[in-house]
This record gives structure tokens, C-alpha cells and sequence, in this order.
């Protein structure tokens, strides 16, 4: 049942999302002992406009 | 009050979008019995190379 | 895939939940045609003193 | 560690977005004593045909 | 429609969470021109031993 | 900029859970080239009658 979101600034390519969903599934069934496939992972990318970190936007950096 | 929120895969259409709020609406009150003006739905689209279950994505499959 | 959220003010009761659960997935089952397998639903309950409306708590009215 | 989310209807301007980011930052700060580096704000825009309240979309009123 | 969500550790005070809904609620309406009256705020409180800064928990420092 | 959520049944040991943060964190730093020190991850638990599959919820198997 674990479900995964990783919300990140875009930019990312297919390759790198691939693995990052076979790498969130491992560290979760590895650690907890939850079956693979009950693993959900979901990638939310951000546009750096609509992201800010101590009140400043990616975008504005 | 009640916020409910749908992740999916992309690809439905705008009718089916139309029915899921009502449906999910009527759920909602029908259940909990919540004011219907109190219930908000969210739909959020997938991607299929943003979703995975078992370690692979929709978009490997 | 489709995974469903529910924010609600806490009170409800187990049954109350049970019968969400059925038919928030009933709902998009039928309206996406998505196999009930692969639905997933969530329910998280808010306290009063963390849910405001208008600037207002649900704890403070 | 304060993360906030918004999520509203697209359509605001980047200037609009900036200033949220700015006062959502301040708001967090002034009143939970954080430090301004450790607060996230992201933004999520939704589509008016992805959102609904009392069961009608912002796409259908 | 703006729903506004507030991951935080545990342990500010009422008023501090009183303070933060209404601020929060301010700084949407003034800057993205929304009516308070559909500005929802919801903080969700988290155990320390349950958040992770590069890899270490508030737990753990 | 990465945020981590991962939501799953309660019952997992502190241990798990410290480990379940380093590996999610090794993970998403491995393959996004992100910093660790900008990673959060948050554990989110569930009861299990507050979660269900396929319109049946843990707490009723």
C-alpha cells in the first residue's frame, strides 16, 4: 500500500525517472518489508516559477 | 469541507472528468453527510513516464 | 492506478468511513472505467484547530 | 521544515505567484518562529475543467 | 477555490495555528485577488521522528 | 528542492523508519544529481481504517 510522491523542479530525463521509481520502490520494500506490487511512486515536476525556497522562486535566483 | 483529491493517469475525457467530480461529490455527502457546497474535487492528470507500481513505469509497460 | 484522498474533519464514524471508502471507489470505477483493483482510497482526518475556513477555524467558530 | 502547498485555478500572473511566494514565506515565519531558509512553498495550478465544488466544475459554471 | 497546506513539526501553540490560518488567508486573498470566503487552510502536523532533512530525521539530531 | 512523501500503514518500527528516510533519500540523490541537504522526506502513516484497496479497507480483511 505504500504510496510515493516526489514532487521536484522539472528538467529531469526519462532515464533519470526510470530509475528514480526503481530506486523509491527498493528503499521501500527493503526497509518496511512491503511487497513491490503494492509500491506506487509518483513524480510531480514543478516549473521553477512555482517554486520558492525562503521566499524567493527558483525562476527569480 | 471535505478536499478530495484524484491522482489518475492522463487520457480521460472531459465528460468522464465532469461525471468523476459528480460522482465523488455525491459519495462525499451521501456518506459523512457533508453540505455539498462544502466539497471540493481536485483531478490530477499523470503522466505515464511520472507513475510506477512494482518498480516500473506506466510508460515502461 | 487511480489514487484517491479524502481531507475530512475528524468525527465520522467507522461505518460512516467503510461506506466512503465503497463508494468513492464505486465512483471512479464507473466513471473511468478503471478496474476496482487498482483503486486506491485514502481518508485523512483534520482536527477543528487545524482546518480554517476564510481565515477562520472549524475549532474557533 | 515548513512546506506549503497551494493549489488554485491557473491564470494568475508571475507577479501574482512571486508575491504569494514572498508573503506565504512571511506568514509561516512571523507566526511559527521558522527560519525563512527552511520554508518550501510550492504552487500547483489547476486546470478549470480539473476542479469542482458542489459537484460542478470551474469549467461548467 | 485555493486550497493552502502546511506540512509542520509538531508542537506550536493554538494561538501560533490560529495566527498561521489567519495569515496564510491573507496573503492569498491580497495577493492573488481570491474572496477569503474560499480559502481553505489545512496544517498537518508531523512527529519528528517521522520528517528527514538530508537523510536524518528531526528525531535524530 | 526534492520533497519526499511517502504514505503507508502505521506499525513500522523507529528503526525502519530511520532507514526508510536515509534510503529514499540515497535514492532520490543518486539519480537527480539533487544535494542531499535539499531532500526532505515525510512519513506519513495510516491507519488501517482509514485506507482501502479495491473499495475494502485494511482494517476489514
Amino acid at each position: 500500500m505504500p504510496i510515493v510522491t516526489v514532487k521536484m523542479l522539472e528538467g529531469r530525463t526519462d532515464e533519470q525517472k526510470r530509475e528514480l521509481v526503481e530506486k523509491m520502490t527498493e528503499a521501500v520494500t527493503s526497509t518496511t518489508g512491503a511487497d513491490a506490487e503494492r509500491v506506487s511512486v509518483v513524480i510531480e515536476e514543478m516549473q521553477p516559477q512555482n517554486f520558492g525556497k525562503a521566499g524567493v522562486r527558483a525562476s527569480d535566483q
